[in-house]
């Protein structure tokens, strides 16, 4: 990996491979989760990774290249992290830590399509550039209502 | 782990694991980093790495804990993957792939921080909202720098 070019697609596969983990991970998280706010918002998460998923597609189509993930350590321990709270807490615990490692993905997509938009801009490829925002746009609403959970919570 | 209280502490050993980490894998990030902007933004992060690990010893005092690591998988994927870009990438991809998985770090900081001061204010522990407050600040301010070196380097 050199160029900018190879950085973009390799740094596609390892968030579009994320997002298809996650696509079994949050059904996971949603039952577990306390019936609510929480599942509610983890099944609209659900929903909202499957169509990034799309949209991502779409996004491997401006560079010509096919669909495909790569495996991605970083998001293997987020979602190792989220199963541990499954099995570990209970109680109040377990809704503010499912929360709470809910958040650490997000936060994690949002530093990758930061990085992945900013990339697009760089390479004048104009529609991975919206699509991109778009799914970043989405991400970080989600991570302000998890945060309005969270703290509601309180 | 069931209460607020456990969560709290369970959260803390893990961003504790979590920076004494990154105090042995920064300086792998900085040998491989290109000299400039890039080497000297990871060698401040280093310094405040440790800064954090002493006030995050704070904090255990103010929950009567001993400062206390365990082991936190999300941080060990986030790191494996900077440990990949060091073996896979070379010339300009490098850097910004380098920074790109700092920013990942980052936003897992971030969203732990996040997590924990407000937790922190839900038990009306101020001196730990306070400590925590200010580490959060540090790892913002950290990301907009990178955000900044990402954009320059455009």
């Amino acid at each position: 990996m050199k160029t900018m070019a190879e950085a973009f697609h390799h740094t596609l596969k390892d968030i579009y491979y994320a997002e298809n983990a996650l696509t079994k991970a949050i059904p996971k998280m949603i039952d577990a989760a306390p019936e609510g706010d929480i599942r509610t918002a983890f099944e609209d998460h659900l929903k909202e990774t499957k169509e990034h998923v799309k949209l991502l597609k779409q996004v491997f189509k401006t560079i010509d290249k096919p669909a495909e993930g790569e495996k991605c350590d970083a998001i293997e321990g987020l979602i190792k992290e989220a199963e541990g709270i499954i099995d570990e807490a209970s109680g109040k615990a377990l809704g503010a830590c499912l929360i709470a490692a809910a958040q650490a993905i997000e936060h994690y997509e949002i530093a990758r399509y930061g990085t992945l938009r900013q990339w697009a801009k760089e390479q004048k490829n104009d529609e991975a550039h919206d699509l991109l925002s778009k799914i970043l746009d989405m991400e970080k609403a989600a991570n302000a209502k998890l945060t309005g959970i969270a703290v509601g919570n309180a």
